[in-house]
Formats: structure tokens, sequence, C-alpha cells
């Protein structure tokens, strides 16, 4: 529990102070106590002003801030202000600046812009941090720190290239079992020294984005990428930890970001914090499975909700102002989903750069009479009546999906069956089928424990590590039900096939063997034939993307499919392994198939849904100290009803009590406890 | 009056005698003749024919082709030949060869070739001018210089490094005034020294085309590049300057290019000269505009059409011919809108390299019985037997429109709020308007005077610069009529916006306040309902792109958002300011509403369309000395009519007198006295 | 006739052992010989094996591999190891790694990746040549040499640059040659001392895909490079030669591949091979035109089918399987238009790297159970039972499609007149109509004898080089009928136009004067009327494209164009020479016509369809001995007739005799003897 210190929602921003004249401050404090902030961001990108040379630090205008702020009733979330490195750095160091993927040494500009094993980068960000943490270590106001800002990117230079090779020796002691992993004799590609291993890009393995000729340097370039990012988080958490062991220590991480293995970094992160940018087309489910991902890396411990913009962004195509009332329904959401904070980019919006059109509490004009402005106050007021009601309630669910980011990279790098391919896209498939049910979901690693689910989900499965088929098998023995689908079972986690026919490591689990995978345009479809009724599912279903051809080793048929050379063939298969059945969709399965599919499931395992209510509604459940809060949130633009039956609730929100057939307004939200 | 020397519309074009053998030319003499052809551009891209190292230079061919042209009656517009470097230079000096975008040092080949802050470049380029200059003082055959050809491209060497760095020590002084202007606070991007600012591309702060991190730093590199090739063309004209204070100056633009500043251009320019390209879906409108914005640059006087094409392109995707009477009927287009020459590119077809498809007066076949020629000498008469009636006549225009290279720049720069909103487009629609109704249109620049103009146009004014609101208050307060649009009055000339609410500076002038800007794809309309009816306007139209959600501060709502969240709030606003009346359009309008807006404004200030015709007529008008020539143009693939009343008006070109409703064949023009 | 070692139809494919551990091997031979495999191609990619560092050489294993295999009664088809360098060459020599069409040093990595000029590869590679053939000259086993792999890419090295300097000198003897032929003055770009000239590439002459600025130095180094690598391949070829003179020397070629002048490098080889890869949309007459060329790049030679795929590629988008049939249908079609192999790429998976999902004769699974197994052996058995009846069949013809790598990059290169113009695809346009009438086809080279054939097309002969308009005139004076099309006869070998009217040097022969080329949007099409019945030819047909604007000067005008300003003029003419004709067509038809045409033409000529068959089916006839054997393909999805009247034939495959009307089942095949 991460806000003992102010244990309510936390409700604020980041907020950058050094971009304005003093005048303007005064008048900060006075909008951020009407619109109910309680939480401010500072110092993230303040190391040019911190820092102005080699020597040289300043800290008396953050002095100044925090203080200002606190004594207003205003905490402070710290920043290490190490996100871009300052501009005599570069000019001075240039080892700071990265190699970028197209082989090119950067100058300075942007952000993201440090080489993780930049030996100037490392000593500087860890110093800085340090400085900071013993300055600020008996401040009342620092509830929190934040490290860095949204980690990305990778560096091709020089210092990466030695850095990946030693950790190669790390990982896999000897030059020999790198050839042998990377199956290096393909192509005469063996190397006899280390240093001739040189970072995977566009000059050397790879090209445009994800394709590579040698899938095992790159997935292990990925991974060693993201492990020096870490490596960077860590030496400055490290710096700051002893001076203030009381202090959570977090920075923000990008949901579905492709780059870094979340799971890997949540372990070393006290809390997770997260930047929630919906695109415009971003269907509400697919923002509720990031939710559930960003608590899923961490165990499902509550996380903070570190950005989101008030109204509009400024870096999409078209960036649409978010209609009245959807601001509040979207923190709502991070809420139902276990966010315990709800904080804004940014306060106040900038005059100048690139992020001068990104929504603000304060807005150009400047005064508190805007839409914008009002809704926030509004809500600001809603969480300070909610008071520590929510804070660190959990979230039950006894389904959970599999997400594996190594997975994913080996999913986008191979080269074949078929580009229409996506990991994410899929996953989601099967999260919304739920989703719809009003099923709660957890979004879980290869490495969480399963015993506590009675559905567990792993879609696209190619990469089976090490012992997991024997956990997988562990689970459904013992009365779990598991589902995975086509290209599953195919590599280990060097990307090297599991031989003896797919799905390999998974086939005795399954009790199939796919013999050929076929691939065809997305728009050319087969048909999956329901061979008799199985509860809802009945009939024809279409598929596309990829077609596993199966035969049964033992497993039921449960469809077949309807067309082509392989009509007849199972394409939906059910084994019965122990007390549990293991599940195979050997094709990519339409929205209808997948939703009557999830009610099945449930229904076998007696899995209710949270509520039954019309399209549209989202419902989730948090529950703290035996009580239970049921989050109800209709997303679409009409009213919408759901049933309480003869059960009496309360909405915290408004007090009110209700029961039987309830009408909720759109864009509205309910917790009803 | 560049054309004293030759008071005709001057004939002729790009003729490059050193791709030829001797035996040609005394062909093309003949030809030229044949074709009525008066003018010759020589010399473009001779440097290393000329100057073959860095000690010798040759200008013996050269004299003799000025010599055998001007006794054949011909004059030379005479080009400096800088236009490429020699290919030995760039061997011996690389500090000629230009940095790319991409941050790679390029090596020779191609044109726009040379750094502008190159200091081997400008001092060869500096001598060849003064050399020539030197050489044709007295030649007789010399009508007008022609500098370099076509100033393109930017640089992001180390040498422009250096002088940028210069250019903003002249431009703020002080690095902190730099670090104000472009907000560096922002990402931490602070400077302590001048030598830590590097160049704005794809290694630094930008990427692929317009797209920045700090608008500041990008809109100051594009005003430097502009600056720098600007600075090129002037030490090469002060070169010139003292040899020859008679003859006239130029060097040809390419009408809407985007790199350059053609208003700070023509400022050094005696007259104005640029090349027509329209492409095979260029509206003629859109070419009339830019005519008149190549008119505007230098405060309403004639231009030179430097080069278009007899009949085909190369460098389009699909080269369609001039259909037949085309190349006629826009080069009186041109004429009709200040050209008083009309230039080919080229005389003669060259044999190999990239342009040898671009047609020519004198094509691959060498004789004179094909279309084009035909063509060409029928217009080659025509122009002789105009005689100088039209040299130096003028264009006298009510309305004004708007058009600033900076503003364009920093709206293509803007993250955010849509990638669909195009400045050109958005200003061509305003013109397109008007054109529909043959109303006369200056295009004029931010520093022109207003006070000649009945109504004018700022589109998109989103930069307002120093003291310009001012002037446009002044110009309404004393009667005139201003009209701007969404996202106007948001910058100052650093592009850091102005506080307290939208339009900013021009929120006094127009009496609203915009609260929010919502951007949807172009396919989301909103509609325009109108309040009443205003004249022409009434009922329902269509708009999209931007939305700006206005309240108005005194300002009449015209009319009103018909749908979304902001239904009912006003769309178009009309303020009136002392004697006249400021129109504010808050989203972009459909043809219709803009038609009937145009008519409306001009019946109010009592302008009157040129003529009444038919869809698909231009009309145009040019005066000299009281007499007045109005153009009228067919561009349609029919007849069309148009209506003289009982006015008797006689046709320049035919002499024929007409009066009543006349019929005008199809790509057919007139010229009526 | 290369294989007179084992005189069949050689069956097997790439086998890397070198990528499996020991316990793997004796089951590659068990199921090679289940699969009547009797070649295995060896040692393509194990540079790095072989040769571990600059003076250790190890050919232990494949003196094992090679041994076993023979042991078993397989032979080998021995590669040279060159198609990769090894990693530690590329650190110790980095004159190894190319620099890219960006100017980039690559580092290693991929393959392709040697720079035929660097001193290094080409010692080295020219050493391991050698030494093989020392090694196994005596080796009964070795039926073949393999050089390298798929040649292909450019290098833009400073050593390609010294190297293209010298070889122009060879060409052009003075740099004023090489002003001339690429016509510098033109944007003066006049070269003084050779070393001004740089490659073309993106920092020079050329972006993107086939642009640049000079046509003649990007022809040139087209030319430059195909002779660069041709270098790389005779540097082996000679180092092998002379220890085995009986064995014949290949390097697998690329069908269609854009960069290399397969005619000229067919000349250097003994036996031409090649890796057919068709794209999930390539049409079979596509494929069956590339058979042609790869027969025809040798003078009618059967060729080797060095590599395909029994089932997938991995390298698509989609990556299909081969439906049931398929492999051996095409396998067939290979053999029906010259192959006298049937190889593939690969006989066992890889486990890891790029091409794991490729296709194999034993897949992961490792059994012979498979769909593809089966397939694979049931082909074996096949052409075992064909034994040498085939073999060194030849394929008589009396039409021939002329085909010209350098014409195709001087089309490719041309700025104007459009950009869908695509050489290969009107050649095909071409192809289609005589295919789909059962009519055999030659691709010829511009070297090739014309005497043998009755009728030669050469579409798009966009360049005529020396001579080569004679040699046309030559052939149609003595009865020949030869047709082009628009764009033709424009340049010669320097892309520089012959002056004096398109179609240039073919003007004469064509009786007809071409005096515009328009250029419109594909999708802009006009008509071609018949003028009268001529034969099938009557009624209207469509065209697109490009649309020659000509005037007859004594060819009889057979269609006229039916629309626009050029309506009336003709588009297709046939002018009588001598005893022959000389076709042209103004545009290009569709597919309606060129059947309509081609069937006149024949019939004219009395060359008969091979059979009489449904659509659908291809037809094709080898011969041998006095013998024919005509191929009968279905390549559809349904069973489909054909007429072979009251001849019989026996089926070679099925020893079935058949007369009369005969049913051909789905993808099923027919020798008939």
């Amino acid at each position: 529990m991460f806000n003992e210190k102010l244990p309510k929602i936390w409700y604020g921003g980041d907020y950058n102070p050094e971009q304005w004249d003093e005048e303007v401050w005064d008048e900060d404090v006075r909008m951020f106590k009407l619109a109910g902030i309680d939480v401010a961001t500072l110092n993230v990108f303040s190391w040019a002003l911190n820092q102005p040379d080699e020597n040289t630090y300043h800290f008396e205008a953050l002095d100044a801030t925090i203080d200002r702020l606190y004594e207003n009733g205003i905490y402070t979330c710290l920043g290490t202000s190490t996100a871009a490195h300052p501009a005599w750095m570069a000019k001075k160091y240039p080892d700071v600046l990265r190699v970028d993927f197209n082989g090119r040494k950067r100058k300075f500009g942007g952000r993201h812009n440090s080489c993780p094993n930049s030996p100037t980068y490392r000593t500087y960000s860890e110093r800085m941090a340090g400085k900071l943490a013993e300055l600020y270590k008996d401040h009342p106001a620092v509830l929190v720190w934040h490290v860095n800002n949204e980690y990305g990117g990778y560096c091709y230079c020089d210092q990466c290239a030695e850095a990946f090779r030693e950790w190669l020796k790390e990982r896999y002691v000897t030059i020999e079992a790198v050839n042998k992993v990377w199956n290096t004799p393909f192509w005469g590609h063996t190397f006899y020294e280390w240093d001739e291993i040189v970072p995977p890009n566009e000059l050397s393995e790879e090209w445009g984005a994800n394709n590579t000729n040698f899938q095992g340097i790159s997935l292990d370039y990925r991974r060693f990428q993201s492990d020096s990012l870490l490596e960077s988080f860590k030496l400055e958490r490290d710096a700051i930890r002893p001076h203030t062991p009381e202090i959570p220590i977090t920075t923000n991480l990008m949901g579905l970001y492709q780059e870094l293995d979340y799971f890997k970094w949540a372990k070393e992160m006290d809390v997770v914090s997260w930047d929630n940018y919906p695109s415009i087309d971003t269907p509400e489910s697919m923002t509720a499975m990031t939710h559930d991902l960003m608590r899923g890396v961490k165990n499902g411990q509550p996380f903070m909700l570190m950005e989101q913009t008030p109204s509009q962004q400024n870096w999409q195509d078209y960036n649409a102002l978010k209609r009245p009332g959807v601001m509040r329904l979207w923190s709502y959401q991070s809420i139902a989903h276990g966010a315990d904070t709800v904080l804004f980019f940014q306060l106040r919006r900038s005059i100048g750069a690139t992020e001068k059109y990104h929504g603000a509490v304060i807005e150009h004009v400047g005064h508190e009479n805007t839409r914008v402005f009002r809704e926030t106050a509004k809500l600001g007021e809603e969480l300070q009546q909610l008071s520590g009601k929510l804070v660190d309630a959990r979230i039950p669910a006894k389904v959970a999906i599999v997400f594996d980011w190594e997975n994913r990279w080996a999913i986008d790098l191979s080269s074949g069956p078929s580009i229409a391919l996506d990991y994410v896209k899929e996953v989601h498939k099967f999260y919304n089928a739920f989703y719809k049910q009003h099923i709660q979901v957890d979004m879980i690693g290869v490495e969480d424990d399963l015993t506590k689910y009675d559905i567990v989900i792993a879609p696209v499965l190619y990469m089976v590590k090490e012992n997991y088929a024997q956990k997988l098998e562990a689970f459904v023995h013992n009365g779990g039900t598991f589902v995975t689908t086509f290209f599953s079972g195919i590599v280990n986690e060097s990307d090297l096939v599991t031989l003896g026919g797919y799905p390999g490591e998974l086939r005795n689990l399954l009790g199939i063997w796919s013999e050929e995978i076929d691939a065809l345009h997305p728009d050319q479809k087969n048909r999956m034939v329901m061979k008799e009724r199985h509860g809802n599912l009945e009939g024809d279903y279409e598929c596309n993307i990829l077609f596993d051809l199966i035969h049964s080793e033992g497993a039921e048929v449960v469809a077949e499919y309807g067309t082509d050379f392989y009509q007849g063939m199972p394409v939906v298969t059910k084994n019965c392994f122990g007390s549990g059945e293991a599940w195979y969709i050997a094709s990519s399965p339409d929205e209808d198939f997948l939703e009557d599919f999830a009610a099945n499931l449930c229904e076998e395992k007696g899995i209710h849904p949270l509520l039954e209510a019309d399209a549209g509604i989202e419902v989730s459940n948090r529950v703290k100290d035996g009580n239970s809060y049921l989050f109800v949130l209709n997303h679409s633009d009409e009213k919408r009803d759901f049933h309480l039956g003869d059960k009496e609730k309360k909405d915290a929100l408004t007090q009110k009590v209700m029961t039987g057939t309830v009408t909720i307004e759109p864009k509205e939200v309910m917790i009803l406890e």
C-alpha cells in the first residue's frame, strides 16, 4: 500500500513551474485548490536546470516549489529529472548520445535520448538521484519517487555492443552456446570471438520494423536493451533507497509498449505507475485490458495512473476533445481496474514546444471558467468525498489471460507464416469476450501462479519457456481449464523450434498434432463448423489468419473446418487431462465464437457475470476488507439498464440506494457498495 | 518596368546549346525565328564549362551564342551558371557539398547541391557573377540577369550549424533569449553555450516531413536557411549590380514552394520571375492564385513567367500532354494575372539525362511540323501583334487574401490538433470563392498596406506577428471588412501561445473567445446552421477539420453548429468594430458556404464581378494608362457564354468587336479592350 | 548435357547437416531414400565452418557428408560456401563489407554481404573454390559445382568507385567520351578527371527505387555491378575449372531478378540453374515465362531447377501452403519448360533463424507421415520411373519474345512519361496471349539469332542497341513477322535519344512516325477501333498507360484511337517490308486484343496450337531424338478437357493410352508421348 501518507485516491499531475514566470505560481496554487488537487509531479525534465554544468547543482527552485505546494496541502511525486540529458552533457560527453536503428549517431535533441550503457549517463543520473534523495529525504511532502520518465527506445552504439557481449557471456557463458541458440550455422554466421558480434540493426541483421535474419540475436538484443534500461532505473533506485527506505519508488510505464518486458520491470518497482493515452479508435475493452495488465505485472497490486489527458492529446492524427463526462468516466475506469491515483499530464499547458496543444487542467486561457476545468474540479471533489474507501482494494478474478513480452517479440520477429498475425490483437479478442460478459479477468505473466484460477487462456503461446508446459499440465491435471490457439508450442525461449511435431511441449496436454500451418490473406476466411451443440456454441463461425491442420491424438473434436482442402479436419478440440480440460483453437475465430465459447467455459466453471447489463456497460469489482465496490460504467451515448435483482446497493458517489432494474445515464458511473 | 529594352511580352525560354554540336545551332536560330521567339535564357547550368578548374575561365562559347542570337534578333536572359557546382569543386572542396536532413554528407551529384554557407561556394559563385557582369556589361543583348536557378533545399552541415548560431545571436543577442523563445525548459533543453545548439534534423529534433520536438528551433532554422540561400542570391546580385546598374536582376521562384519566404526574397529582386508547372490535377484556380501570389510578393508589380512547358513534363507520375490550345490558354492566364513574359523550359529537348522527356519548343524530331511547334509559333505571332500594349499593365483589386510563409511553416510544424489542416488548401478555398465569381483578388503579405482594400481575408492566421493585430484593428475601424477562421490568433512570431484565451491578440477585434478546438477525421462533418437569412447565406452548410468552440463576447452569431456536444454554439460570427466588420469562421466550411459568403461580402462592399459568365470561365482585368484589358478564358471543354450587356468591346487578339451575349469556344481566350 | 553422370531428372535439394547433431544424419539418409532423392546440394553457407580463421581450413565434416551420402546413392551438387563471408573476416578485413544504397557502411550480418570488388573477398573466395576443387576433383559423388548462391545486391563503397572508374576507362577510353554518353553538360556535370566520378546512390544522383538525375551513369553502374558480381563468379569458376574440367559449373539465378543481366551471365555458366518461388498471386503463365527465359538465356539448353519449396515459403506476407498436388504440378511445369532437375530448398527444415518456416522435405515433426513428404516421395518415384527419357530434350518454338535487361533498366530509370509502365508486365501480356493458345514461345535476348523464328515480338523495345535495327530489318525482309509497341526505338545503348523522330532506328522498318507520347493514369482508357475485320480482330478494344500519337509513313492503319483529341489517329499499324510484316501497337492493349492478335499472327504463319484444350490447361512440348513429349497441366481447380482427335498418345506417367477427348483431373499432369 503505497499511499499510506495520503490515504485517498491521489489527484493531480505533472507540473512544470520552471516553464513559467514567478507571477503565475500563486495562481497555480489557487486553481489546484479549486480543482481538489493534492499531488503534483515535479522535476521530471529539469536535469539541465538542476545541473547547469558538470560540477554545479542548483535545487533552490525545486526546494521552493515543493515547500510552496506543501504549505498549500499539495504533496509531491518527485521526479529524478533524468528523462532527458542536458545539452552541455551531449556536447562534452557524446557517449551519452544514442546510435539509432539506422546506425546514425544522434546529436542533441528530443527525449529518450540517453544511451543506457553510457558511462557518463550512468554516472550522472545515479549521482542526481542520490543528491535528490539526500536533499529531500526528510521532506514530508514527498509521497513517491518518480524515476526518469517513460523509459523507452533502443541504442545500437559501440558501448551497447560491448555491454551486449558481456550480457551474452553472463547468459550463455561460451560462444559455442551462443552459436547453438542462435543457430548460426544457418547462413554461415558462426562466431569464434565475442567481439565478432555486433548489435542487430539496419546495418547488420535487421530491417524495417521487426524484420531480422536471425531471430536469436534480435530477441536477445531486445532482452538486453530492456535490461539495460532497467539497469538505469535500478542505478537510480539504489541511489535513492538508502536515504528514504520508506518512500516507494516507481517509474511510469506505458501499458502495451512493445520494447520493454514490464513483468521483469515491475519486480524492481515498489509500485507500478502508467500513462493511459487511448487513441481515438481504441476500444474501451482494450483500455480495460491494459489496466488489468498494469495491475497484473505486479501480482494484482493497485497501481498509479500517472498520466492521462484532461481533454486532448497533441500527437495523434486527429486530436479529438474528450467529450463531456468522458474524462471522468475513464478516470473511474482506471480506478475500477486497480488505479489508486488519478494524475494528469499536465496541470498547466505549455506555451511552446511540441506538447503545447496537449490538454491540461489549466488551459492557455488561464482561468477556471472552462468545461475542462469544471469537469476536473467535479472529479476532484468526488475523490475527496470517496476518501480512503477504495484505497488498496483488490480485484478478484477466476479467469486469467497470459501475456508475455518475450513471446510477443518472438511472434513479431518471426519470418512467416503471416504478417497479419498480431499478438496483442489476438489476446484482446479473448479478453473482449469476457469483458462483454462482465467477467473479471487477470492478465498474468508466465511466472505467475496458476492455482488460484479456474480458467487460464494463453492465446498464441508461440514460445513455451522452460517448465511452463509442466506448469500448465499440473494446472489442468488439478481440474483447471486451459485454452490455447494456433501457432502455440512452437519454440523455446531461444526461438528454436521444438522438434517432433507442433504444438511441441503442449502436444501431450492438448492431445493433438498440428501437421501444417496454412496462412491466407485475412479476407480469405474458413468456417468453424460445430460437430454438435455445445452449450451456447452451435452452428457455424468464421475464422481466418492462420489455419493449423491438426490431427486429434485423443482430444475430442468440437468443431471442424468447413471448407478448403482441410475441410473436415479439426479446428476446435478439447482434451480431458487429469481432472481438467485443455482446449485448442486452430484458427483465429470471430467475435461470436469467442463470446459463446467464453460463456460456456464460465458456466461450466460456475463463474457468473458480475452483473446482468446492457451492451455498452462495463462492470468491474474491487474488494477491500470484505466490502465489495461494484463499478458500473456506461461507455455508450445512450441510457442503459442493468439489473440488481432484489439486492439493495448504495452508490458511493451519490449515496443513492437502488434495487431492481437500474438505468444509468450515458457516460455515467456508479460505484455500488 | 523591367522590359523597357524590348517593350513587348517576351517570348522564348531556356536554351542550352552547350549540350549540342555546332551544326544544330543554325537550325535553332531558324526555328526560333519561325516561332517568334525573341528571348533565350542562357548559361543556367554552365559553371563546369565556364570554369574547368580553380583558376581557368572560358566564356568564348557563351560569347558566341549571345552574339549569334543577338544578330538574329534574339535577346538574352543571362544566367549566372551557379545552379549546380562543378564536379572538380566537390572533389577539391567538399565544403560545397550539403549535409542532408538525414544527417548524411552528400557526394557530387544533382542540382540544389551547394551549401549556402560554404566558403568555397560563396567565394566562387560571387566571383563568377562578377566576372560575367564585367564581361557582358556593355552587351546590348542582355535584358535581365537570371541568378542561379530555382533556389531550394536546406543544408544541415557544421558550417550551417555555425552560421545558424551567428544568425541566432544577431536575432536574439543572448542565449537566455533563445531559451525563452524556444521554451527550452520543456524537456530540459536549456542551452548554456551557443555551440550546444545543433541544426534540427533527423539526428536531433525533427523527423519525417515537418515533425519536430521544438517548433521554435525548427521555425528559426527555416528562416535561417531561407535567409542563407537569399544571402547567396544577394552575393551574386551585389557582384553584378555595380557593372550593370540598369539591368534588372532576378532569380526564378517556384510559386507555392514551401521552403523559402518569397515575400522576403522579392524585396531583394528587381523583378519577380517564376516557373509554372501545374500538376495533372491542379485546379485552374490554384494556378491563378499562384500567379496572383507571385504578383503579390512584389506589391503587384508584373512578373516574368520564366518557365512553363510547351507540352509535357517528365517528373510527374503520369505526364499527360497539354491538350490542343491549353499551352496558349495557360500562357494567357499568366498574362491575365500579371506576367509580362512567356518563357518555356526548354527551347530544344535534351537527348540525355533526367529531363529528356520534358517538353520543348523543338522536339527530338527536330523540325517544325509538330503540333507543339505550330501552337508555339501561333502564340509567338500573337504576342508580336499585341506588341507593348499590355506591358506593365496593373491589376486592380479591392479584395486581399493574406498569405504568410512563416505562418505556413508554423502550422505545418504544429504537433496537433489535426494532420488534415493544410494552410494552402484553406487559403485556396477562400480564393476560389472569389475566383468563381470573377472578383479580382490580391495575394498579400503581412507587411503589406491594407488601406487600399475593402475586404481583407486571412485564413488560419495562426501566427500573429508584432503589431499585426493593431494593423488589422485599424483597418476594420476605418470601415474595412476582415475575415479570419478557426485556429487563428494562437501564437506569436516565435510560435509561443498568446495566453489569456484564443484567438489571442485578435480577440478584441473579433469579439469572441474560443474555449476549445475539436479535431475530427475529415470525413466527420458538422453543420453550420444559419440563424437567419443573410443575403445569399441561408439554411445549412457543412464544415469539418477543426471546430473551435467559441463564445461571443459581443459579436453577432450568424451561424451555429448543428450537431455534436457543441450544437448551438456559434460557428460564424460578425463583430462590428469601429466602422467595419470582423468575421470569424470557426470551422472549415464547404464550397457552397464560401461562395455565398464571398458574394455577400462583395455585395455589401459594392464590389461587382468583372463579368457575368458561365462556370468554367475565368476572368481577369489588367489596366494601363486608363485602358482596361479584360481577359476571358474558357478552361472548360465546351462552349461557354458571357454577357457584355450593351457595352461594346474589341478583342485585342482578333480585333473583333462584340456586345451582348458572347460565346467563347473551348480553351479559347479573349482580351477585351 | 550436364547430367551425363546421373542421366535422369535429378531429385533432391539443399541439405545442411552442419545445422544438426550427428544423430539426425542417419535418419536423413533413411528418409531421402524413402523420397527417391538422389542429389543433395551441400556446402552453400559453410565458409565460416570451413575456414575458422585466416589460415585454417577444415573440410572433414564435408568429406564425411559427401561420403555418407554417396554410399547411400546420393550425389552431390557442391557449393563453394562463399555465399556469406565469415564474421571473423568482417571484423578483421572490413573491406569485405558493402556500402549500401543509402551510403552506409554495413556491419557483419545477412547474406549477399560481400563487396564484389573487395580484395579480401576476391582473394579468399577464389582460394576457397580452388581448395574445394583440388580436394574433391576425383570424388565420384560430385555432379556439378554450385558457386556462391543467388548472387545479388549492389555495393557503393570506395573500392567499387575505383573499380567503376576502371570499368569506364575500359569501356569509353576518354573522359570526354563519358561526358558525351552521359550528356553531362545537362546540369553542368562535366567531369575533367576520372576521380570526380562517384557511384550513383542516395548521396549523389539517385533516390528511392530507380530514380536518377542521370540515366547514363545509373545505367552504367548497373552494368558495372552486374559485371563485378560476374567477375566474382568467374574468379571461382576459373579456380575450379583446371581441377575438374569435366564437371559443369553453375550458380543459381533468380528468374526475373532485376539487378543482373542474366544473358551475360549465362555465357559464363556451363549450365543455367534457377530458384523458382512464385508468389501467392503469380499467374502460372508468369512462371512459365520465367522458365522459358531461364531456358532462353542459354540458347534453349535445358536448365536446373535448383530451388523450389515443397510447400510453404516464409518471406511472403501470407505464406499459403501449396495445395495438394500443386508441388508436383509445378515441378512438371518446370520440366515441361526445360528443367532437367527438380531440387528443393530445403531437405530438412532449420530449427532457428529466418527460414525456419520455409517448407522442407523433412518437416520439424521429423517423420515421413506428412502430406508434404508423401507428395515428395510420390514425385520421387515417378521421376525414377521416367528415368532418362526426358533428359536433355529440347523445346521447339517458332515464336520468340525479346527480353533485355539493359532495356529494362533504362525503362525503369526513365523519368517520364509514366510510372505505370512496367516492362516485365508488358512482356508478360504478350507472352500470356500465346500461352493461353498453347503456342510455344522462346524468350530470347538481343544477341540471339532470329532466323529460326517466324514471329519475333519485342514489347517496349525502348533501347535499340547497335545494329539491332538492321538485324530486325533483315529478319522481316526475309519474311519474318515483327511486332513492337509504344515507347520503342527511343534511345541507344547509352540512353541517348535517337534524333529525327520516334521510333528512331525502327522508323524505316515500321513505316510510321510517332510525334508525341501521351501518358494518363492507368484508369483512363482509350479505345482501339479496328478499321475492318482482320482475322479474329474486330470491333473495339481498350488500351491504356501510354498513347503514341503516330502518323503512317507507309504502314497500313489497322486500328485507330476511338477517343480523346487523337481520335482517328492510328493505334495499330502493319508495314509490309520485304517479304515480311512489321507491326506497331501504339498503346498498351487489353488481353482480348492480344489474344486475337496472337491468334491472327499464328494463323498467318501456319503456327498451330500444340493442343486444343480448355482454359486453365497449360501445354508444352519437349522433343528428344525425334520423340515428342507433350505436357498437359491442369492448373485449375476443376476437371478440364482437351482434344487429341484421332491421334493415340501414351501418358509416360501412367502408361495409359488415350485418344479423342480426354478429361484431366484438377492439378493433374500428363506427359503424352
